[in-house]
């Protein structure tokens, strides 16, 4: 089944101790869109000003995602520059340029309005509202957020997790949000806000899915290569949710191939700089980093006697 | 089989949001000892001064941990005050008072000089060099160290390197070792030092076993509670090591139990003051929380049609 999101698509300049790149295709729905297609049809709904490359355009196509909802206005196009040293867990960001995107109001096509699953990606919770206003019962929707909307508006922010299913943020905005330090208790608050899965993204640390029926954790898988790791939150919630929608199935044993699948296509990202690796990757790359992860984390009990 | 430990033996001044203790039972030999002595026998040289409470040492004998190199000397015991905030993975050091522990100089008592294991915690590498010096061919020998030896006294960290079968670190200090900001590559460059096992423990994020067979990870496991995080590490290398010398298996599948038990140790630690927890410990907790390992990371592959 189809999934829907709507936020950023974005021109970047990124420089890492590896190379730079100029004006590259980014923007979280562009990796969201860009790894949940290799499990779904996507639609997009995003804006980007006239200076936005036809290739850009193209490329999204040519991954079959649906750019119907794009607006293409008057103005620039987002941009965003980010800088990173040796450690990949910090990075800076050296220039925000809303541009285009600083106007966007998401306007969702009448063919995408029943689409059953809805990915918000990180924009203000007003206008993940505003969406999810247009849509009609999704059997699915999930959220992002930030520490800037957790601060600035927290009660638009909780009366958008009131009607979501699924949160997917990082470590440190889980336990803001909750305002609990600790990790299972801030998790156990925010499932009470609305959510029944939280997924806690820890970057190269990994990530924790949160259910009603239990925890699942996946540690980072240790790379032979980090080249960029911008996008890779969107691109895990792009093989999260994208698994997720194309296997209908949100049982137990789903999340946890959902939170595979989402570390699974959050790693390739690393892996080339910008959107390089996720516009042409082959099925069979994707299958064997999911049997990677299970070969890095599986282990038998075996008998042993311990002294009391 | 027993293993040694040379290391710390200490008293503790501990402050976390939930609360202190003073003079505390602690040090890294402590920890360690502990938490192996639910796995094999253990034999523990170190030294403190005259203050050392009499029901301290009282406890470790009542774990059945040797204490008959462990020398007694005039002067103070070893104090290290430590102060933690809501973030666990930083801590600030309020002081440390070496004394007794300055002048330390293992002394290898005869019957200990054949144990076939050996655990060198973290003390100055020339010391460590010396009891390899004093000890007869053990089967398995292990290091732990920090980053003040990485940086004074690179050459003779070196040459305990090459003589030790494992070696367990953190994080950054395994980055820092290897001057290799990609841990799968500073990993590999550690193996070529002469280790035939590297575990880097991430803290609350776990940690990943490197070895010439490949890489096993462990997540951190949410805890409903932490209490007090010092001493997690030289618990998690307890298990680990208690494991293998109690096994007296070293296979790939062994080293993976290793890391699970050392995880075991570690977060058990974690759930109480000093080694409150530790010290009265029941075998079924142990398993229960392997088990709990297990539910935590295990996961099915389901089939499911990529698209290209």
């Amino acid at each position: 089944m189809p999934i829907l999101v709507v936020g950023s698509v974005a021109l970047d300049d990124v420089e890492t101790p590896f190379g730079q790149r100029k004006g590259a295709l980014g923007g979280a729905a562009v990796y969201f869109g860009l790894a949940a297609s290799y499990f779904t049809e996507v639609q997009l709904v995003g804006v980007v000003g006239r200076d936005f490359p036809a290739g850009h355009l193209e490329l999204l196509s040519s991954r079959g995602i649906d750019l119907a909802g794009l607006q293409v206005v008057d103005g620039e196009t987002f941009r965003w520059g980010g800088k990173y040293g040796y450690d990949f867990n910090a990075r800076e960001t050296t220039f925000t340029h809303l541009g285009a995107f600083a106007g966007f109001q998401p306007q969702i096509p009448e063919r995408f309005r029943q689409t059953p699953n809805v990915f918000l990606a990180n924009i203000h919770p007003r206008l993940q509202l505003d969406v999810l206003g247009q849509v009609e019962r999704p059997q699915m929707t999930a959220l992002d957020t930030m520490n800037y909307w957790i601060e600035r508006t927290p009660e638009e922010l909780r009366e958008v997790l009131a009607r979501v299913d699924a949160l997917l943020i990082n470590d440190s905005e889980a336990r803001q949000l909750a305002s609990e330090p600790v990790l299972r208790k801030a998790a156990a608050r925010i499932l009470e806000l609305g959510p029944e899965m939280l997924v806690v993204k820890k970057g190269e640390d990994g990530a924790v899915t949160f259910s009603r029926e239990g925890i699942f954790a996946v540690p980072g898988l240790p790379l032979d290569s980090i080249i960029d790791p911008t996008g890779a939150g969107d691109s895990f919630a792009g093989g999260f949710l994208g698994y997720l929608a194309a296997s209908g199935d949100r049982s137990p044993e789903a999340l946890r191939r959902a939170t595979i699948y989402g570390s699974t296509m959050g790693s390739l990202c690393c892996e080339a700089f910008s959107t390089e690796k996720l516009v042409d990757l082959d099925p069979h790359e994707i299958e064997d980093r999911f049997q990677e992860y299970k070969r890095l984390t599986h282990f038998e009990h075996a008998p042993i006697l311990l002294n009391a």
